[in-house]
């Protein structure tokens, strides 16, 4: 038996195109967001990869990106779970700050350790920050103990791996093509346990926006070969382009 | 104990544009209908009417309207449920057939009791017709005897009542804001049951498209006043339309 699963990272939002930091501050989708989502709904349409499910995080960028991609391949209709362990990392202090300006203040090395760190968060946000989550009514159901306040890709595994073994894995199990929308870190971190990507080298892991990312699994839910982007030379080139960021 | 539901029929779509029988035939919002769904959501940000879950069909139409309304009013996050019962009455043969013409043709008795008898339905749709949803993977779990090929009122009302007491009424009992985004007879359906509408009475209903109807319930799920429309002056504008449908 092989199990189909499909991953997508939301189109670019308003601070990808202000270049801030968001984490989990509920930003938009940009204009350039919007047309990258539709191109995804028409990816999975041509190929023929017509999810049965979906899984999103409790982001508006992602679940914006989800619901105009499946419009667009004709799937609206399917089933969809939400959770806020497939949110992106929270980013912590950094949030709602410019990261070319953060990168001159703070210089290239500890710009770099808070982007990629395996380990280390940034600083903790306050919660009287605007862009604080404490009284989100969608983390409601969370204990004041286990709403972040900061996260390094440690942490997005930690809190993401439950959700993956408990609630998607029975989706694949029950033969459906399983479509997970949601954000540059969490989609890492859930390539990093597929693929067995060492803790080091992942920080040279980018996954672009607005391109499927389609794996077949095995028996055991592990990755039969290596994903494959539906548009590979536009996969490549957007991969550059995160890795580039920071940059003016 | 109150609760609060909140009932909205999808915004006007491509059939409706063009006076033809829909049922089950999955066509997409108009760009009015687009108009129709932002303006909905607008109604419920400017009221503060702010759903904790979402109830649909599983036609897009009615799935586009939600996705849109919820944009607006920045709760795109809340939990998603859907369901076959809550579709649009399946129109049987009439489906895809001109209203007009089919006034003209079969003359204004029949007509109307095909459009408004509470329990005689129209000629079923055969299997093979291309306006038949035999086959459609989203009902792939029906039975074939499950799958209509046709309904009068008191079917959608016997297919619809099961999910508003095993999966509306506990949403509501947690407490939460429930929106439902369905369509014309199939709300109207739901009315009949909360005003306890006779079965002739509910022939002169009409529910506008694109107009959240807000009802308070009391302990026993039944409303403690009569709904009331989120802008009356376009509801009753909108109703005034639907029963002129037909009219060249």
């Amino acid at each position: 038996m092989s199990y189909t699963l499909v991953l997508l990272r939301h189109g670019n939002s308003e601070w990808n195109r202000k270049n801030l930091f968001t984490g989990w501050v509920d930003v938009r989708l940009s204009e350039q967001g919007v047309e990258e989502a539709k191109r995804a709904g028409e990816l999975l349409a041509e190929s023929g990869l017509l999810p049965d499910v979906l899984h999103t995080s409790v982001l508006t960028r992602a679940i914006q990106t989800a619901n105009l991609a499946l419009d667009v391949a004709d799937r609206a209709w399917i089933p969809v779970r939400r959770s806020w362990r497939l949110n992106e990392r929270h980013y912590g202090a950094l949030q709602g700050l410019d990261k070319a300006d953060t990168l001159e203040k703070y210089g290239p090395e500890q710009f770099q350790t808070w982007r990629r760190s395996f380990d280390t968060p940034p600083p903790p946000l306050a919660d009287d920050s605007e862009w604080s989550q404490a009284g989100d009514p969608r983390y409601a159901l969370l204990s004041d103990d286990e709403l972040p306040r900061t996260e390094a890709l440690v942490n997005v595994i930690e809190r993401l791996l439950p959700y993956w073994q408990d609630d998607i894995i029975p989706d694949l199990a029950d033969g459906k093509t399983v479509l997970v929308t949601a954000h540059g870190n969490s989609l890492r971190a859930l390539v990093k346990h597929l693929d067995g990507i060492s803790d080091e080298a992942i920080a040279e892991l980018n996954i672009p926006t607005g391109i499927p990312l389609v794996y077949r699994l095995g028996d055991d839910f592990r990755p039969e070969g290596p994903g494959r982007y539906l548009d590979p030379e536009a996969a490549a080139a957007g991969a550059a382009a995160v890795a580039a960021q920071g940059e003016k």
